[in-house]
């Protein structure tokens, strides 16, 4: 079976230096490169349409791709989206497109281009989104240290509990709701927090905490160790979990789409890094373990060794 | 209906200077500019798994993504390809990467990026490809001048002819059947076309020559003129067509995807470049007619008017 990992190791063994980030870097002029973002989103995989509003699908789009420019130090600046349309959507999609412009706006970025055409029964969206970063503060996955703390901003797993409150069509839930079908791309905190040396590597939180970590121990060849205690869900989120009948802790791991960062921070300047992003940010910037010599990620719970059974989500469907 | 005329009009009125050319243009570094294409293939829209090997699949939608930096005068450079895969085409998916990384090595551009995902059960590609040009030499569609000799680069009608010949099962036909399943990008000829001051406007031949040439006038604000008598069919083309009970004419006006090139020459200038273009690649810059004041694609025969019924290929099944 198709994996992307498996996918992307095939590639780096025939192109090595380019392949694996969140965005791919091509130089630009003077200290400064570009970053290149690419993201799919096909109906009835990554959206339903009897959920998900034309703005709020094209809000989606632009932001997964901001997000990948924002975990690498980014500043986004050009939109190139690309969509195939099944003829009885064409509402739907002129709706989408219209959309796209204002989201664009919104987030201060210009759609320089794209590619429309027809496709059989499904929606496709393909948006690239281009961003400039000086070169030297550009963060990559495989630049982690040994005793970096491991941090996340944003919450963990509200998105997965919104995609189950939609395909359950659950009422209220709207907060999770929300970070599920309209996701704001971090793209000030990634910037700043690129501009902090002490800031080693950094990624966005896409496919679940539990399977990004993994993709950057692998990067880096180091391991990570997970405190359990340092995953405190909120009363609401843990009261939501329960009422779905869902465990808390294995939704924070495993729940994908949340569209945070996850960074590794030199250990001696985390507690400063971390007052200074909650004066700026008005939200912590949230330590959850340390960056270890070895390969994998493990857990402990209260200092003690902790086996998870996780079941990861998967573009393939499949565990990773 | 939808329609990516429209579309693009659209678009236009909120980012005017952005969009509606082969590919998007931001600055590189000193006198060069990046051009980004998006180009998005579709199963069964674009191409059927029946009778496109994963090998023809990846080496097209590199080509047709290459062919939009050859028209405006670029070299590619950098391949992002993302890709959303059925779970019953794993193999065929995994293929079809394999191809993509062989393409590029031959093509002499470099994967740095991109996306793999799941999809429903059609296979859906999106490739971008950045090419570098030196900014003055850049070729767009409004540029065209009233009097320029309008050009063609390839032949025409030809893919449309393997379409054919692939969707109906027709034995032979391999020259045509190639030009569909496996189109070569213009590559070398764009670049040193555009290096020349007296092509004053480019664009490739994607959708078929009559509906790109409307394109061309639409942006320049001028019309064409086409004399018939210039296209003149091979005999075996011919030949074929008939066999098919086809009007080579109208197959080499409204064929689409033979991924030639469409540009305006300087009128005094013409004889020249074409005896050099001839020189440098052994076969003809082909001129079909000349560009005039006022608005649309009108053709005589003879120099006596004619009134032609066209049924162009269009990306959403109507006519433009």
């Amino acid at each position: 079976m198709l994996n992307e990992m498996h996918i992307i190791h095939q590639l780096k063994t025939h192109f090595p230096q380019s392949i694996g980030d969140d965005a791919a870097v091509i130089p630009a002029f003077g200290n400064e490169s570009y970053l290149i973002s690419k993201d799919l989103l096909v109906e009835d995989v990554h959206f339903r349409r009897t959920y998900f509003s034309a703005a709020n699908l094209a809000y989606k789009a632009l932001h997964v791709n901001l997000s990948d420019i924002a975990a690498m130090g980014g500043k986004a600046q050009f939109v190139l989206c690309g969509i195939a349309i099944p003829l009885h959507q064409a509402e739907y999609a002129e709706d989408f497109l219209t959309a796209v412009v204002a989201a664009c706006k919104d987030a201060g970025v210009i759609l320089i281009g794209g590619d429309t055409t027809r496709s059989g029964d499904k929606l496709f969206i393909s948006i690239s989104v281009i961003g400039t970063a000086v070169t030297d503060t550009i963060r990559y996955r495989s630049t982690a240290k040994v005793g970096d703390a491991i941090c996340v901003v944003g919450a963990l797993g509200h998105a997965h509990l919104g995609l189950i409150a939609c395909e359950q069509s659950l009422p209220n839930l709207l907060e999770y709701k929300n970070a599920f079908l309209c996701p704001k791309a971090k793209m000030d905190e990634g910037l700043w927090l690129a501009q902090k040396s002490a800031v080693h590597s950094m990624m966005d939180i896409s496919d679940g905490l539990y399977i990004d970590l993994k993709k950057l121990c692998l990067a880096s060849t180091l391991a990570a160790h997970i405190e359990l205690n340092n995953l405190q869900p909120s009363m609401d989120f843990k009261h939501r979990c329960a009422q779905l009948q869902l465990d808390a802790l294995n939704v924070m791991l495993s729940g994908g789409e949340d569209y945070g960062l996850l960074c590794t921070v030199d250990n001696a300047h985390y507690a400063q890094l971390a007052e200074d992003f909650k004066q700026k940010f008005d939200y912590p910037l949230h330590r959850i373990g340390n960056i270890e010599a070895g390969t994998g990620v493990y857990f402990t719970e209260n200092a003690v060794p902790k086996h998870l059974i996780l079941t990861p989500f998967s573009h393939f469907g499949e565990s990773s």
